[in-house]
């Protein structure tokens, strides 16, 4: 059986923080005041700009951004992996629950 | 060629926005700002627990910290979706770039 | 002399506390965890809205954020008493900073 | 009537945006991205701390959280100042909601 593209991800980081010896740091706790941190970066990647200039983002300025989705994915990534949560069955799980709570119209 | 498990998640949030009719919503800067939101809604999850309770989460509490992993993965994966970021490769590259800045003390 | 506003908010947020016995909880990380949730909550409640409609709010979309201001200076007044910063006086340094990095076109 | 001391510190922010003409990016979803972005740096400069070592911040660290503090504070006051909130009378307000939520177990 293959392993999930976000278990491998998972496997990548938690292998970059073992070489360093930075488990004592990645309690869900620490790594949740990282996810902030760099959800806050992300936003202030926007922050300043139109809706329209944040929607046509190119060039180094897509860059940022990408670099800055990539830092809260793994932390989001380390965190579901130390507390023991599968973030690919949490997702489809809340968006079943979410289809229950927010009807769509009629369904295409 | 197998899809990523990536993508079939956004796959399958564009579906659920698109049946809502929520692209208008889906720009950049809301979904940075629902990113934050979500990310602030984990980070509550665990604010007042102590190191070792938060780490040791079950039953209800991880129920909880697994739905809100799920959020922020939902607006993240959205935002990259919708910006045109690959998510995978840039947490593969962020790492490459890690790899450098934090150089390991010895390397395996 | 009179007490500042600030250090008087700031009596009443430390009494608040202490008739609770929430001393014991509100140690810098968690505080700074909670001003994190409390952000986003406020991040929240103007998510979908367009810029002008955030602009112009009104009853109780208006109630809500100021709610949600009010919460998040509670545990950023909260987390500078426990952490012994001068609130008042480190906006006025910072902004004396920023006066240099950011030097007005013209104007003194 | 002295001006309070809210008010005050909103008027030299207000000053600071003025004379650079900054208020065409001072909306509240602008601000409210902004806010997250400097909660994001204050829970940044904690992550990795210990509960002991958070809680008993000096030289450095002390002053770069002071400065996060007073971006949090800078921008949650401008978005007050632009959204026609009174921060000071909302936390009262907000501390005298949680007094009825929160019961205190016994002293008045």
């Amino acid at each position: 059986m293959s392993v999930s593209e976000i278990a491998e991800l998972q496997a990548l980081i938690r292998d970059f923080a073992d070489r360093r010896d930075w488990h004592r740091f990645h309690n869900p706790k620490n790594l949740a005041l990282a996810l902030c941190g760099e959800a806050g970066e992300l936003a202030a990647e926007l922050q300043w700009l139109t809706v329209e200039e944040a929607a046509e983002l190119s060039g180094d300025a897509l860059i940022r951004l990408r670099q800055e989705a990539a830092d809260v994915a793994i932390y989001l990534l380390r965190l579901c992996d130390v507390a023991g949560i599968d973030l690919g069955s949490s997702v489809r799980a809340k968006l079943a629950i979410n289809e229950i709570r927010f009807p769509a119209p009629s369904a295409g």
